[in-house]
């Protein structure tokens, strides 16, 4: 029998959150019921309430970023119990069958993996992100958030950690190499925080010098503008660059900056195309690529990590009353640095 | 005391080449004097002979597709002996004390190296090349050409094969690799030939089938044309795209040919700028790259390789009076598939 659950539903494009319930499946033999503590707000939670990625599926209940702890299992559950610290982040199932989920990139699954919200299960019923009470999902995709993180700060980690942690891992940032942040948001600041704990020297490349305290502080060792003269003063310096922002960028500027080998990773998607001369890669055999959250495996592995290193969000708690308002603050880029909405504060009163 | 020797000389940017001599310096320790055979003509020839890359050095003689044999050697010479078959590629000197030289990779030199023409030599002497009789050149940026290639369809291996061999090589084309080839002109039926040799599954991407045949006898697996059905149908295909046409492209819609963690590397640079979607490289952490011909150990790799394999390039022959037709019909695409003079034909009769 399904559950039904308090949620916050937008009914249409940028339509206003409303209280409402919605229905949850009835737990399977494989299956978690998680009592969602906090949910994040992730920008691409805006840009899909607004529709501005192609056509959605409304009414739509946002969140892929949900920290909570275990309510119940299924018969069949064997990885968590009744009272575990636990997380879900951007996806709650995949095919499991090809190369790409074999190899634990089910971030990547070609089949398309199932979105933990504005998506369809297997059998078709549209998904319910974290911005409710209660969600279900099978175990396989649920991840475990160690003692040591408060939840309201592992929330973000589940979208907005391992987006900049897997890039970071995967181009082998630590110790000896140099890494550029490009943005001092909600993936910018993790960013900083995950590079620096890996042991790579952190720069920062932010469009003012705004943040400068805080990106230090979250362990950056020099903060920049991303200005022509300061990227010309730059050439070849960093093995890797991490583009955390959604603004067109002098592409071919940064590239230069990049050393022999260098990468540069698109980990937000610009509206626009961007554009680069080929010489920009030739010369020094750069490259530009992009990285897409993480799977499954190495979001537990982020996790771990970020327990180990003491690494949490920089959030801003809100209620269920301000997430319209949140969102405008996000598009604003006025945010420190990301909001994170408590559930108990959804049910009607 | 300098050497006077006969050369084909542009005076100006796009002026036919005329019989002249040239200077080369005087022998030193550690030179190498050779008797060139053959030079090919490469299309970045024609850019830099029309001042279609910025400013050019002029007189001017192109060429570094250099083959021949060694005539004479400096005191200090220990790699190479009169009668060597030899060869000289795209540039005939280094820093030889940055991290890219001390690594091998010449080709990145952070000072910059010295063109084998259009250049200077570090006391600031005009650099000439190949489409002349002789040529002085410092042993350590000398190749030797091994037994079992003749010297004519050598010579484009010095550019051509290098440019093609370094990336299948740095992104690691093999058995169990699949490798598609944008376009086939002298560096594309080079990278068919040398991906097939290297045991990759490798598919060409033309314009048009009129090449087909030559392109499955050079070793194609498969040949395509890149219109956006195809480009469609191939989605997922490919750990590997060279594209060596400098045309503009739907990067896109190659992008998307890419499988998971895929590269598309270009080794030619279009005159435009090209654009891409952020998505595309997001999707799938696909890359895209840029590779420069290869330093001195690569290139004599690349040689070793090719003898190996008894792959040469396929060209056509010509004598100095043809150079300038031959330039109208390499931008014409005109050519199967790269012009060599016989540079027996240079000297005024």
């Amino acid at each position: 029998m399904s559950l039904t659950v308090p949620a916050l539903v937008t009914a249409s494009a940028g339509a206003p959150f409303e209280r409402a319930t919605i229905d949850r499946r009835a737990l399977g033999p494989g299956d978690v019921l998680i009592d969602i503590a906090y949910a994040g707000i992730c920008h691409s939670d805006i840009h899909q309430a607004r529709e501005e990625w192609g056509t959605a599926i409304f009414p739509m209940v946002p969140g892929h970023e949900i920290a909570g702890v275990v309510a119940e299992v299924g018969d069949a559950v064997t990885r968590y119990a009744v009272g575990d610290r636990v997380g879900v982040g951007c996806f709650v199932d995949s095919c499991r069958e090809c190369e790409t989920c074999r190899a634990g990139e089910e971030q990547y699954c070609l089949s398309g993996n199932v979105p933990t919200y504005n998506g369809r299960d297997a059998d078709g019923t549209p998904t319910y992100g974290g911005y409710s009470t209660q969600i279900v999902v099978d175990e396989a995709y649920v991840l475990g958030i160690p003692e040591g993180i408060s939840l309201d700060v592992a929330a973000p980690l589940l979208c907005a950690g391992i987006t900049t942690y897997s890039p970071l891992k995967h181009w082998k940032a630590g110790p000896g190499t140099k890494v550029a942040v490009v943005g001092m948001g909600g993936l910018g600041h993790l960013a900083v925080k995950i590079a620096h704990a890996l042991g790579a020297e952190v720069t920062v490349i932010s469009h003012t010098l705004s943040k400068k305290d805080d990106g230090i502080r979250f362990g950056a060792d020099h903060y920049e503008t991303g200005d022509r003269e300061t990227l010309k003063r730059l050439r070849g310096s960093f093995d890797l660059i991490i583009n955390t922002v959604s603004a067109d960028l002098p592409v071919d500027a940064y590239l230069r900056a990049l050393r022999l080998d260098g990468t540069m990773v698109f980990v937000g998607a610009p509206e626009n195309k961007q554009s680069f001369r080929a010489f920009s890669l030739i010369g020094g055999r750069r490259s530009l690529a992009g990285s897409n959250i993480g799977g499954i495996r190495e979001t537990q592995e982020m996790l771990d990590f970020c327990a180990q290193h003491g690494i949490g969000a920089e959030i801003e708690t809100i209620g269920a009353d301000d997430v319209d308002k949140a969102y405008d603050r996000v598009v604003a880029s006025d945010v420190r640095y990301r909001f994170v909405i408590d559930t108990s504060t959804i049910p009607a009163r």
